[in-house]
Protein backbone atom coordinates (compact mmCIF):
# COMPACT_ATOMS: atom_id res chain seq x y z
CA UNK A 1 0.00 0.00 0.00
CA UNK A 2 1.11 3.12 -1.32
CA UNK A 3 1.62 6.44 1.01
CA UNK A 4 -1.41 8.22 -0.51
CA UNK A 5 -3.34 5.49 1.26
CA UNK A 6 -2.79 6.94 4.57
CA UNK A 7 -4.30 10.26 4.39
CA UNK A 8 -8.12 10.76 5.33
CA UNK A 9 -11.30 8.83 4.15
CA UNK A 10 -12.85 10.80 1.07
CA UNK A 11 -15.94 12.41 1.83
CA UNK A 12 -17.76 9.13 -0.30
CA UNK A 13 -20.50 6.27 0.78
CA UNK A 14 -17.49 3.85 -0.62
CA UNK A 15 -15.62 5.23 1.85
CA UNK A 16 -18.05 5.80 4.78
CA UNK A 17 -18.98 1.78 3.93
CA UNK A 18 -15.72 0.66 4.06
CA UNK A 19 -15.10 1.96 7.51
CA UNK A 20 -18.41 -0.84 8.81
CA UNK A 21 -16.42 -3.36 9.68
CA UNK A 22 -17.76 -6.34 12.21
CA UNK A 23 -15.39 -6.63 15.24
CA UNK A 24 -13.24 -3.71 13.99
CA UNK A 25 -16.24 -1.12 14.26
CA UNK A 26 -16.81 2.51 12.60
CA UNK A 27 -16.90 4.71 15.67
CA UNK A 28 -18.98 7.86 15.57
CA UNK A 29 -18.79 10.63 18.21
CA UNK A 30 -21.92 12.15 17.08
CA UNK A 31 -21.27 16.21 16.52
CA UNK A 32 -24.26 18.44 16.31
CA UNK A 33 -22.14 21.71 14.74
CA UNK A 34 -19.04 22.50 12.92
CA UNK A 35 -16.85 23.05 15.81
CA UNK A 36 -17.80 19.71 17.63
CA UNK A 37 -17.36 17.84 14.14
CA UNK A 38 -13.80 19.58 13.66
CA UNK A 39 -13.07 18.49 17.65
CA UNK A 40 -14.14 14.48 16.21
CA UNK A 41 -11.96 14.93 13.49
CA UNK A 42 -8.65 16.40 15.33
CA UNK A 43 -9.68 13.55 18.31
CA UNK A 44 -8.45 11.06 14.88
CA UNK A 45 -12.08 9.65 14.26
CA UNK A 46 -12.44 9.21 10.40
CA UNK A 47 -15.71 10.01 9.99
CA UNK A 48 -18.21 12.07 11.09
CA UNK A 49 -22.59 11.55 12.31
CA UNK A 50 -24.65 14.04 13.23
CA UNK A 51 -27.37 13.80 16.18
CA UNK A 52 -30.20 15.58 15.05
CA UNK A 53 -31.48 16.49 18.32
CA UNK A 54 -28.26 18.20 19.43
CA UNK A 55 -28.46 20.01 15.62
CA UNK A 56 -32.22 21.01 16.70
CA UNK A 57 -31.23 22.00 19.96
CA UNK A 58 -28.68 24.06 19.02
CA UNK A 59 -30.90 25.63 16.53
CA UNK A 60 -33.25 26.27 19.13
CA UNK A 61 -35.79 23.49 18.26
CA UNK A 62 -37.00 20.39 19.91
CA UNK A 63 -36.20 16.45 18.58
CA UNK A 64 -38.58 14.57 16.61
CA UNK A 65 -38.67 16.27 13.37
CA UNK A 66 -39.67 20.19 14.75
CA UNK A 67 -36.86 21.67 13.07
CA UNK A 68 -37.29 22.58 9.18
CA UNK A 69 -36.20 21.03 7.21
CA UNK A 70 -34.12 23.79 5.18
CA UNK A 71 -32.39 24.40 8.24
CA UNK A 72 -31.54 20.70 9.71
CA UNK A 73 -29.85 20.13 6.05
CA UNK A 74 -27.97 24.12 5.91
CA UNK A 75 -26.34 22.29 9.72
CA UNK A 76 -25.38 19.47 8.24
CA UNK A 77 -23.77 21.01 5.21
CA UNK A 78 -21.86 23.17 7.32
CA UNK A 79 -20.68 20.39 9.00
CA UNK A 80 -19.51 18.82 6.14
CA UNK A 81 -17.55 21.74 4.57
CA UNK A 82 -16.12 21.39 8.30
CA UNK A 83 -14.58 18.36 7.84
CA UNK A 84 -12.39 16.44 5.52
CA UNK A 85 -14.36 12.57 5.92
CA UNK A 86 -17.56 11.44 5.29
CA UNK A 87 -20.61 12.48 6.87
CA UNK A 88 -23.24 10.76 7.79
CA UNK A 89 -26.38 12.68 8.62
CA UNK A 90 -29.29 12.04 11.36
CA UNK A 91 -32.09 12.94 9.29
CA UNK A 92 -34.76 11.76 11.42
CA UNK A 93 -37.79 10.04 9.51
CA UNK A 94 -37.08 12.35 6.28
CA UNK A 95 -39.21 15.21 7.07
CA UNK A 96 -41.87 14.07 4.84
CA UNK A 97 -39.59 14.57 1.82
CA UNK A 98 -40.48 11.72 -1.01
CA UNK A 99 -37.57 9.72 -1.30
CA UNK A 100 -35.69 10.92 -4.24
CA UNK A 101 -36.04 14.84 -3.47
CA UNK A 102 -34.50 13.50 0.24
CA UNK A 103 -31.74 11.78 -1.46
CA UNK A 104 -31.35 14.48 -3.52
CA UNK A 105 -31.16 17.51 -1.15
CA UNK A 106 -28.87 15.48 1.33
CA UNK A 107 -26.83 15.06 -1.28
CA UNK A 108 -26.18 18.95 -1.70
CA UNK A 109 -25.30 19.20 1.72
CA UNK A 110 -22.20 16.76 0.99
CA UNK A 111 -22.98 14.44 3.47
CA UNK A 112 -22.52 10.06 2.26
CA UNK A 113 -24.86 8.67 4.66
CA UNK A 114 -28.15 8.73 6.68
CA UNK A 115 -30.13 7.37 9.31
CA UNK A 116 -33.71 6.78 9.32
CA UNK A 117 -35.91 5.40 11.48
CA UNK A 118 -38.91 3.66 11.77
CA UNK A 119 -41.23 4.70 14.55
CA UNK A 120 -43.45 8.24 14.13
CA UNK A 121 -41.58 11.06 16.66
CA UNK A 122 -45.42 11.72 17.55
CA UNK A 123 -47.52 9.28 17.83
CA UNK A 124 -44.12 7.16 19.43
CA UNK A 125 -45.87 4.22 17.06
CA UNK A 126 -43.63 1.92 15.01
CA UNK A 127 -44.17 2.60 11.45
CA UNK A 128 -45.28 -0.58 9.35
CA UNK A 129 -42.72 -2.71 8.43
CA UNK A 130 -43.67 -3.30 4.76
CA UNK A 131 -44.36 0.38 4.35
CA UNK A 132 -40.92 1.25 6.09
CA UNK A 133 -39.08 -1.10 3.98
CA UNK A 134 -40.69 0.21 0.51
CA UNK A 135 -39.45 3.49 1.56
CA UNK A 136 -36.02 2.32 1.82
CA UNK A 137 -36.10 0.51 -1.01
CA UNK A 138 -37.37 4.01 -2.68
CA UNK A 139 -34.23 5.91 -1.06
CA UNK A 140 -32.07 2.58 -1.98
CA UNK A 141 -33.23 3.44 -5.91
CA UNK A 142 -32.47 6.81 -5.74
CA UNK A 143 -29.61 6.86 -4.49
CA UNK A 144 -27.56 3.94 -5.83
CA UNK A 145 -24.49 3.23 -3.84
CA UNK A 146 -23.66 6.72 -3.38
CA UNK A 147 -25.36 7.07 0.20
CA UNK A 148 -25.12 4.17 3.33
CA UNK A 149 -28.33 4.29 4.91
CA UNK A 150 -28.57 3.03 8.45
CA UNK A 151 -31.90 1.96 8.87
CA UNK A 152 -33.10 2.91 12.38
CA UNK A 153 -35.20 0.02 14.22
CA UNK A 154 -36.82 1.81 17.42
CA UNK A 155 -38.62 -1.77 19.08
CA UNK A 156 -36.01 -1.43 21.96
CA UNK A 157 -37.45 2.37 22.45
CA UNK A 158 -41.54 2.03 21.72
CA UNK A 159 -43.93 0.10 23.47
CA UNK A 160 -42.95 -3.23 21.49
CA UNK A 161 -44.13 -6.88 23.56
CA UNK A 162 -41.13 -8.49 21.51
CA UNK A 163 -38.50 -5.77 21.07
CA UNK A 164 -35.70 -8.63 19.99
CA UNK A 165 -37.91 -10.09 17.94
CA UNK A 166 -39.22 -6.88 15.80
CA UNK A 167 -36.02 -6.01 15.76
CA UNK A 168 -34.28 -8.95 14.45
CA UNK A 169 -37.71 -9.03 11.88
CA UNK A 170 -37.20 -5.46 10.83
CA UNK A 171 -33.49 -5.33 10.63
CA UNK A 172 -33.50 -8.38 8.18
CA UNK A 173 -36.42 -6.71 6.01
CA UNK A 174 -34.16 -3.30 6.39
CA UNK A 175 -31.28 -4.74 5.02
CA UNK A 176 -32.94 -6.43 2.68
CA UNK A 177 -34.70 -3.71 0.93
CA UNK A 178 -31.31 -1.56 0.87
CA UNK A 179 -30.17 -0.39 4.16
CA UNK A 180 -26.35 -0.89 4.73
CA UNK A 181 -26.69 -1.05 8.74
CA UNK A 182 -29.22 -1.83 10.71
CA UNK A 183 -29.21 0.36 14.11
CA UNK A 184 -31.64 -1.47 16.92
CA UNK A 185 -31.15 1.94 19.01
CA UNK A 186 -31.68 0.50 22.28
CA UNK A 187 -30.15 -2.69 22.32
CA UNK A 188 -28.01 -2.93 25.38
CA UNK A 189 -27.73 -7.05 26.68
CA UNK A 190 -24.69 -9.21 25.24
CA UNK A 191 -27.01 -11.79 24.17
CA UNK A 192 -29.24 -9.06 22.42
CA UNK A 193 -26.48 -7.83 20.60
CA UNK A 194 -25.43 -11.11 20.04
CA UNK A 195 -28.43 -12.32 18.07
CA UNK A 196 -28.85 -8.75 15.96
CA UNK A 197 -25.17 -8.65 14.93
CA UNK A 198 -26.01 -12.42 13.34
CA UNK A 199 -28.61 -10.85 11.15
CA UNK A 200 -25.98 -8.23 9.29
CA UNK A 201 -24.03 -4.93 10.14
CA UNK A 202 -25.31 -3.71 12.99
CA UNK A 203 -25.16 -0.44 14.78
CA UNK A 204 -25.32 -0.25 18.56
CA UNK A 205 -25.68 3.02 20.80
CA UNK A 206 -23.16 3.14 23.24
CA UNK A 207 -24.56 4.16 26.67
CA UNK A 208 -24.12 3.36 30.36
CA UNK A 209 -26.52 0.14 29.78
CA UNK A 210 -24.27 -1.18 27.16
CA UNK A 211 -20.87 -3.58 27.31
CA UNK A 212 -17.54 -1.54 26.94
CA UNK A 213 -16.58 -0.20 23.85
CA UNK A 214 -13.86 -3.54 23.12
CA UNK A 215 -16.59 -5.80 23.85
CA UNK A 216 -19.20 -4.06 21.77
CA UNK A 217 -16.15 -4.83 18.75
CA UNK A 218 -16.03 -8.45 20.75
CA UNK A 219 -19.27 -8.67 19.52
CA UNK A 220 -19.38 -8.22 15.76
CA UNK A 221 -21.01 -5.17 15.78
CA UNK A 222 -20.26 -2.71 13.00
CA UNK A 223 -20.67 0.55 13.83
CA UNK A 224 -20.71 2.25 17.07
CA UNK A 225 -22.58 5.79 18.12
CA UNK A 226 -23.29 7.86 20.51
CA UNK A 227 -26.35 9.88 19.88
CA UNK A 228 -27.38 12.99 21.98
CA UNK A 229 -24.91 11.74 24.82
CA UNK A 230 -22.03 13.73 24.26
CA UNK A 231 -24.07 16.68 23.68
CA UNK A 232 -26.03 16.17 26.43
CA UNK A 233 -23.07 15.58 28.82
CA UNK A 234 -21.74 18.63 27.53
CA UNK A 235 -24.76 20.72 28.16
CA UNK A 236 -25.14 18.98 31.80
CA UNK A 237 -21.42 20.81 32.28
CA UNK A 238 -22.64 23.64 30.58
CA UNK A 239 -25.58 23.94 33.93
CA UNK A 240 -22.70 23.04 35.99
CA UNK A 241 -20.75 26.37 35.04
CA UNK A 242 -23.65 28.68 34.79
CA UNK A 243 -25.01 27.76 38.46
CA UNK A 244 -21.76 28.35 39.65
CA UNK A 245 -21.74 31.77 37.95
CA UNK A 246 -24.93 32.24 39.52
CA UNK A 247 -23.43 31.79 42.66
CA UNK A 248 -20.62 34.27 42.48
CA UNK A 249 -17.91 31.49 41.97
CA UNK A 250 -15.95 31.02 39.10
CA UNK A 251 -17.03 28.11 35.99
CA UNK A 252 -13.47 27.13 35.63
CA UNK A 253 -11.25 24.34 36.87
CA UNK A 254 -9.43 26.16 39.87
CA UNK B 1 -43.91 46.86 43.13
CA UNK B 2 -46.65 45.08 41.70
CA UNK B 3 -46.14 41.26 40.44
CA UNK B 4 -46.20 42.00 37.21
CA UNK B 5 -42.48 43.40 37.85
CA UNK B 6 -41.85 39.96 38.60
CA UNK B 7 -41.41 38.70 35.75
CA UNK B 8 -38.42 38.23 33.47
CA UNK B 9 -36.96 41.63 31.58
CA UNK B 10 -38.26 42.13 28.36
CA UNK B 11 -36.10 41.77 25.53
CA UNK B 12 -35.60 46.07 24.59
CA UNK B 13 -32.74 48.25 24.76
CA UNK B 14 -34.04 49.94 28.30
CA UNK B 15 -34.41 46.94 29.97
CA UNK B 16 -31.01 45.86 29.11
CA UNK B 17 -29.95 49.16 30.02
CA UNK B 18 -31.28 48.78 33.73
CA UNK B 19 -29.46 45.47 34.29
CA UNK B 20 -26.08 47.67 34.17
CA UNK B 21 -25.62 48.66 37.85
CA UNK B 22 -22.11 49.53 39.05
CA UNK B 23 -21.61 47.32 42.67
CA UNK B 24 -24.60 45.47 41.19
CA UNK B 25 -23.24 44.14 37.62
CA UNK B 26 -25.31 42.73 34.81
CA UNK B 27 -23.84 39.33 34.86
CA UNK B 28 -23.41 37.76 31.07
CA UNK B 29 -22.74 34.30 30.74
CA UNK B 30 -22.25 34.35 26.62
CA UNK B 31 -23.68 31.96 24.21
CA UNK B 32 -22.65 30.96 20.92
CA UNK B 33 -25.92 29.16 19.64
CA UNK B 34 -29.46 28.56 20.88
CA UNK B 35 -29.38 25.72 23.19
CA UNK B 36 -26.30 27.42 25.39
CA UNK B 37 -28.07 30.66 25.29
CA UNK B 38 -31.90 28.52 26.66
CA UNK B 39 -29.39 27.24 29.26
CA UNK B 40 -28.20 30.80 30.42
CA UNK B 41 -32.26 31.65 30.48
CA UNK B 42 -32.70 28.32 32.60
CA UNK B 43 -29.68 29.11 35.19
CA UNK B 44 -31.66 32.12 35.76
CA UNK B 45 -29.55 35.17 34.05
CA UNK B 46 -31.47 37.86 33.32
CA UNK B 47 -29.83 38.87 29.93
CA UNK B 48 -27.84 36.46 27.37
CA UNK B 49 -24.95 38.15 25.33
CA UNK B 50 -23.13 36.04 22.39
CA UNK B 51 -19.52 35.25 21.87
CA UNK B 52 -18.38 35.99 18.34
CA UNK B 53 -15.20 33.85 18.54
CA UNK B 54 -18.03 31.00 19.51
CA UNK B 55 -20.58 31.67 16.63
CA UNK B 56 -18.31 31.98 14.46
CA UNK B 57 -16.44 28.49 15.98
CA UNK B 58 -19.82 26.95 15.98
CA UNK B 59 -21.11 27.34 12.28
CA UNK B 60 -17.02 26.81 11.19
CA UNK B 61 -15.32 29.86 10.69
CA UNK B 62 -12.40 31.42 13.04
CA UNK B 63 -12.80 34.48 14.57
CA UNK B 64 -11.78 37.76 13.53
CA UNK B 65 -14.74 38.66 11.11
CA UNK B 66 -14.14 35.71 9.01
CA UNK B 67 -17.57 34.64 8.97
CA UNK B 68 -20.44 36.33 6.66
CA UNK B 69 -22.22 39.10 8.36
CA UNK B 70 -25.52 37.41 7.00
CA UNK B 71 -24.62 34.38 9.07
CA UNK B 72 -23.46 35.72 12.03
CA UNK B 73 -27.17 37.69 12.05
CA UNK B 74 -28.77 34.50 11.51
CA UNK B 75 -27.24 33.13 14.45
CA UNK B 76 -27.91 35.96 16.56
CA UNK B 77 -31.79 35.75 15.45
CA UNK B 78 -32.34 32.29 16.75
CA UNK B 79 -30.32 33.08 20.12
CA UNK B 80 -33.39 35.61 20.40
CA UNK B 81 -36.06 33.85 19.72
CA UNK B 82 -34.49 30.60 22.11
CA UNK B 83 -35.24 33.01 24.80
CA UNK B 84 -37.72 35.67 26.60
CA UNK B 85 -34.72 38.37 27.94
CA UNK B 86 -32.49 40.57 25.65
CA UNK B 87 -29.90 39.46 23.89
CA UNK B 88 -26.72 41.35 23.33
CA UNK B 89 -24.62 40.50 20.11
CA UNK B 90 -21.06 40.69 19.89
CA UNK B 91 -20.41 41.53 16.60
CA UNK B 92 -16.76 42.05 16.42
CA UNK B 93 -16.30 45.39 14.01
CA UNK B 94 -19.37 45.64 12.59
CA UNK B 95 -18.31 43.93 9.61
CA UNK B 96 -17.60 46.67 7.30
CA UNK B 97 -21.48 47.55 6.97
CA UNK B 98 -21.92 51.11 6.94
CA UNK B 99 -23.82 52.71 10.63
CA UNK B 100 -27.18 52.68 9.87
CA UNK B 101 -27.36 49.64 7.99
CA UNK B 102 -25.57 48.19 10.81
CA UNK B 103 -28.41 49.05 12.93
CA UNK B 104 -31.05 48.32 11.01
CA UNK B 105 -30.02 44.48 9.96
CA UNK B 106 -28.96 44.01 13.89
CA UNK B 107 -32.09 45.25 14.96
CA UNK B 108 -33.68 42.88 12.85
CA UNK B 109 -32.44 40.01 14.79
CA UNK B 110 -34.41 41.16 17.99
CA UNK B 111 -30.93 42.00 19.52
CA UNK B 112 -30.88 44.69 21.37
CA UNK B 113 -27.82 45.36 22.68
CA UNK B 114 -24.03 45.04 20.40
CA UNK B 115 -20.24 45.00 21.53
CA UNK B 116 -18.43 47.14 18.97
CA UNK B 117 -14.33 46.75 18.98
CA UNK B 118 -11.60 49.06 18.25
CA UNK B 119 -8.75 47.51 17.21
CA UNK B 120 -8.81 45.52 13.78
CA UNK B 121 -8.33 41.40 13.76
CA UNK B 122 -6.30 41.52 10.58
CA UNK B 123 -3.66 43.91 11.58
CA UNK B 124 -4.27 43.71 15.26
CA UNK B 125 -3.72 46.91 15.52
CA UNK B 126 -5.79 49.90 17.39
CA UNK B 127 -8.48 51.78 15.05
CA UNK B 128 -7.36 55.82 15.56
CA UNK B 129 -9.47 57.07 18.11
CA UNK B 130 -11.16 60.18 16.55
CA UNK B 131 -12.34 58.12 13.98
CA UNK B 132 -13.78 55.26 16.18
CA UNK B 133 -15.51 57.94 18.52
CA UNK B 134 -17.17 58.89 15.11
CA UNK B 135 -18.29 55.46 14.39
CA UNK B 136 -19.97 55.44 17.41
CA UNK B 137 -21.64 58.39 17.30
CA UNK B 138 -22.99 57.30 13.72
CA UNK B 139 -24.20 53.76 15.48
CA UNK B 140 -25.99 56.11 18.08
CA UNK B 141 -27.39 58.38 16.01
CA UNK B 142 -28.84 55.47 13.75
CA UNK B 143 -30.19 54.07 16.63
CA UNK B 144 -31.16 56.27 19.51
CA UNK B 145 -31.96 54.60 22.38
CA UNK B 146 -32.67 51.61 21.16
CA UNK B 147 -29.78 49.87 21.10
CA UNK B 148 -27.35 49.45 23.98
CA UNK B 149 -23.76 49.59 23.04
CA UNK B 150 -20.68 48.19 24.56
CA UNK B 151 -17.59 49.76 23.24
CA UNK B 152 -14.46 47.21 23.30
CA UNK B 153 -11.58 48.63 24.32
CA UNK B 154 -8.60 46.95 23.16
CA UNK B 155 -5.61 48.75 24.90
CA UNK B 156 -4.76 45.49 27.04
CA UNK B 157 -4.58 42.97 24.16
CA UNK B 158 -2.81 44.83 21.73
CA UNK B 159 0.65 46.31 21.41
CA UNK B 160 0.58 49.63 23.44
CA UNK B 161 2.78 51.48 25.65
CA UNK B 162 0.65 52.54 28.22
CA UNK B 163 -2.56 49.82 27.86
CA UNK B 164 -4.10 51.45 31.16
CA UNK B 165 -3.45 55.26 30.28
CA UNK B 166 -5.29 54.42 27.01
CA UNK B 167 -8.34 52.88 27.99
CA UNK B 168 -8.88 54.92 30.32
CA UNK B 169 -8.69 58.27 27.81
CA UNK B 170 -10.85 55.51 25.17
CA UNK B 171 -13.31 54.84 27.03
CA UNK B 172 -13.85 58.31 28.23
CA UNK B 173 -13.96 59.27 24.38
CA UNK B 174 -16.40 56.70 23.59
CA UNK B 175 -18.89 56.75 26.49
CA UNK B 176 -18.79 60.65 25.41
CA UNK B 177 -19.52 59.21 22.11
CA UNK B 178 -22.68 57.85 22.85
CA UNK B 179 -22.04 54.39 23.96
CA UNK B 180 -23.68 53.03 27.00
CA UNK B 181 -20.21 51.18 28.83
CA UNK B 182 -16.43 51.01 28.14
CA UNK B 183 -14.62 46.98 27.58
CA UNK B 184 -11.74 47.17 28.20
CA UNK B 185 -10.70 43.80 27.62
CA UNK B 186 -7.77 42.14 29.34
CA UNK B 187 -8.11 44.51 32.05
CA UNK B 188 -7.59 42.38 35.30
CA UNK B 189 -5.39 44.34 38.21
CA UNK B 190 -7.86 45.82 40.51
CA UNK B 191 -6.10 49.03 40.65
CA UNK B 192 -6.64 48.88 37.02
CA UNK B 193 -10.47 48.28 36.98
CA UNK B 194 -10.43 50.93 39.70
CA UNK B 195 -9.55 53.32 37.75
CA UNK B 196 -11.25 52.65 35.04
CA UNK B 197 -14.84 52.30 36.82
CA UNK B 198 -13.75 56.09 37.71
CA UNK B 199 -14.89 56.90 34.28
CA UNK B 200 -18.53 55.34 33.83
CA UNK B 201 -20.10 52.00 33.39
CA UNK B 202 -17.50 49.24 32.89
CA UNK B 203 -17.69 45.92 31.42
CA UNK B 204 -15.11 43.35 32.59
CA UNK B 205 -14.14 40.22 30.89
CA UNK B 206 -13.88 38.04 34.05
CA UNK B 207 -10.58 35.30 33.74
CA UNK B 208 -8.61 33.64 36.10
CA UNK B 209 -6.05 36.55 36.31
CA UNK B 210 -9.21 38.61 37.59
CA UNK B 211 -10.72 39.40 40.68
CA UNK B 212 -13.61 36.95 42.10
CA UNK B 213 -16.96 37.90 40.89
CA UNK B 214 -18.14 39.68 44.30
CA UNK B 215 -14.43 41.53 44.01
CA UNK B 216 -15.39 43.29 40.50
CA UNK B 217 -18.78 43.89 41.89
CA UNK B 218 -17.23 45.68 44.85
CA UNK B 219 -14.93 47.42 42.89
CA UNK B 220 -17.81 49.10 40.85
CA UNK B 221 -17.59 46.96 37.69
CA UNK B 222 -21.25 47.38 35.98
CA UNK B 223 -21.33 44.30 33.71
CA UNK B 224 -19.41 40.90 33.52
CA UNK B 225 -18.79 38.99 30.62
CA UNK B 226 -17.15 35.41 29.86
CA UNK B 227 -16.25 35.97 26.49
CA UNK B 228 -15.36 32.67 24.75
CA UNK B 229 -14.71 31.24 28.04
CA UNK B 230 -17.12 28.78 28.48
CA UNK B 231 -17.16 27.41 25.22
CA UNK B 232 -13.60 27.15 24.95
CA UNK B 233 -14.41 25.17 28.90
CA UNK B 234 -16.74 23.04 26.74
CA UNK B 235 -14.47 21.61 23.89
CA UNK B 236 -11.80 21.30 26.35
CA UNK B 237 -14.36 18.93 28.61
CA UNK B 238 -15.47 17.47 24.86
CA UNK B 239 -11.97 17.32 23.61
CA UNK B 240 -11.48 15.26 26.94
CA UNK B 241 -14.54 12.99 26.18
CA UNK B 242 -13.06 12.16 22.56
CA UNK B 243 -9.66 11.33 23.79
CA UNK B 244 -11.81 8.54 26.60
CA UNK B 245 -13.53 7.19 23.15
CA UNK B 246 -11.03 6.71 21.27
CA UNK B 247 -9.51 4.81 23.96
CA UNK B 248 -11.99 2.71 24.18
CA UNK B 249 -13.21 4.01 27.18
CA UNK B 250 -16.71 5.50 28.22
CA UNK B 251 -16.77 9.27 27.53
CA UNK B 252 -19.35 9.60 30.36
CA UNK B 253 -18.44 9.85 34.22
CA UNK B 254 -18.75 6.50 35.85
Amino acid sequence: MGEWRQGPPEQTATALRALHRPGNPLVLANAWDAASARAVREAGFGAVATTSAGVALSLGYADGEATPVGEMLDAVARIVRAVDVPVTADIERGYGLPPAQLVERLAATGAVGCNLEDSDPRTKALVDVDRHADFLAAVRAAAGADLVVNARVDAFIRDVDDPLGTAVERGRRFLAAGADCAYPIGASASEDIAALVAVGPVNVLFTHDTPALPELAALGVARISFGEGIHAALAAAHARMLAAIAAGASPYPA
